[in-house]
């Protein structure tokens, strides 16, 4: 794990960023691999790299506070790549939580942030419960339309257990993400027909409908819902882009997102003894785990429960990088003129830690 | 609707509250009628009177801080009717969200609320965001679970807009509302297949299977996960009762229901200046609404806006009372020796404003 991580500071040292950014970024990344979220993990580096190297994304950028107050900040992003500008925000939250109870900053002029529970997580070792959320290209239909004129707009929520792990929730306002309805069309399977609208706004099992100009159904009006304030939190509230007015990140890759995002730390101690929360949190999971279970169930999970697992697994095992994968890192290696890790070259799909 | 307020004041008073804590309670249950919600608006009074006649509620409570940061404040609600409580937290919230950018105020020892939108909506009128988040009695099933174990957990979301109204979203996290179900119930009607599974978690379109030890289904394992983070934020964090701890409000009139709840106030000028706020919001409505439609769909709505629009309607109208809510109205009145409005003597429906 340590030598992928390397691999991936200097990838991001060779296109551009300084040192320091260079491991932020890498954080984000090998965590969501880490984790079992290998949709945004290192997969995504060739994209990022893209934005760095065709001027979408800042190589040097100057992240500043534009306005604060004891509680809260925003901050201007200054284009940096997502992942630079959140980390500096969830930071700054934390710090402001210890001295207020609670800390709330915002961002704008900001980029791709990656997964929200990265963020969110970091509140964890200070004993305190983090949220992120953010906005981002419109990829999901509006309750009642039929093509994706608002952001999947990703939220997460983590708290400490005692012996259980984080509970960690992270999810996009969509009912599926774009991604398995990509890769349910390469793989020629159908889909559930709740997932997709087709151009007409006819509900189809085929995925080839989003392709062909369809729309990701969101989670219900519900959903929906919290996909607008999830515009007027990130977006509105920050003085960022929002729905259409966000280009995508791993397409545009010449352009700014100029998206915004917010992150939300609160500090267990200001209202309950912390070892009493977790221990309390214990109790929470065990009078879940006792609800009676529905056939074919074998366990009620807890949210970021299989994510704890597969982290527990890979620490030990080292991160499974598909074969696909570590040839377009090897290849990104080889363009940049930086190291990669010796697994990559072999035919194991493991990169041991 | 100044005569429905005065009586229901009087009913209040009547049962032994305050005068002030009368018109705290009014305004919760007559703004869920004037915004249509009429489910949580004044049929609930005999229950709520119950409450305090039996003993589940204090009449005359001392709601004090037990816990307090700069931004942050736990009360206990000493048993107090939950509307009293949550608008002490929320307006303390809004109070710290002056002061530090953003108030987040928790409560413990509390009971049923209303609905959630009453509170986030205080912060519309000092140019701030409101969020209010409740814990209550388990009445949906986990995810993959076949037993109703935890709360449906409603939440809230209000911002201000220029021309549109407030933007409230205010959501249980089940599929659907019990209430829904056991109306269909009384009326003889299926229900869609993912709103409810039988006692053997099997999925049913018979809505009298809820009364039969059946279970609501949450909104899929995100609805789920929301839920636990109700729980984690307005329970476990404020050392309340969490799932089935919780007794049934409307049921055990007679115990301590100890729930918890969560509200929170940002202050929009510590961010961006408010009527550029605003006026950015009027841009996100017409964006959205510009979204091309599904069949049969006349017209993309904004969370919150047919309550706006039913609000409006009975500003002018007055509110419209059932005529066998208003049979029980009146019944209350003449049990507790207070006066009823007229118009709950008349055939009419309506209690004119």
């Amino acid at each position: 794990m340590a030598e992928m991580q390397a691999y991936v500071v200097s990838v991001f040292v060779a296109s551009g960023l300084s040192e320091i950014d260079g491991r932020t970024m890498a954080a984000s990344l090998v965590e969501a691999d880490l984790r079992g979220t290998h949709s945004h993990g290192v997969i995504r580096l060739p994209f990022l790299v893209n934005r760095l190297l065709d001027g979408g994304a800042k190589r040097q950028p100057d992240i500043r506070v534009v306005n604060e107050a004891p509680g809260t900040a925003l901050l201007d992003g200054d284009r940096a790549l997502g992942a630079i500008t959140a980390t500096r925000a969830m930071d700054l939250a934390i710090e402001k939580a210890r001295a207020q109870g609670i800390g709330f900053v915002t961002a704008r002029n900001s980029d791709f942030i990656g997964t929200c529970a990265h963020y969110a997580m970091k509140a964890l070792p200070h004993d305190m419960i983090g949220i992120a959320w953010t906005n981002g290209f419109p990829g999901m239909a509006p309750w009642g339309g039929r093509s994706n004129t608002i952001g999947n707009n990703p939220i997460a929520f983590a708290a400490p257990s005692l012996s259980h792990g984080p509970i960690v929730l992270d999810m996009a306002l969509s009912v599926a993400a774009g991604g398995r309805i990509r890769l349910a069309a390469k793989n020629g399977e159908k889909i559930p027909h709740d997932w997709l609208v087709d151009s007409d706004g006819q509900p189809t099992d085929d995925p080839q409908a989003l392709a062909a100009g369809g729309a990701l159904l969101p989670l219900g009006y519900k959903g929906y819902g919290l996909a607008v304030f999830g515009e007027i939190l990130c977006g509105v509230l920050t003085g960022s882009r929002i729905l259409g007015e966000i280009p995508a990140w791993f397409k545009d890759t010449g352009s700014a997102i100029g998206n915004g995002h917010l992150h939300i730390a609160i500090d267990i101690a200001r209202f309950v003894e912390p070892e009493a929360f977790k221990l309390r949190m214990d109790g929470l999971v065990s009078l879940l785990k006792a609800t009676p279970l529905m056939p074919e169930v074998r366990e009620i999970l807890l949210p970021g429960e299989r994510a704890w697992r597969t982290q527990q697994q890979q620490e030990k095992d080292g991160i499974a990088v598909p074969a696909p994968v570590a040839a377009d890192l090897l290849a990104l290696a080889l363009r940049l003129g930086v190291t990669a890790p010796a697994s990559f070259h072999s035919s194991s799909f493991d990169c041991t830690p």
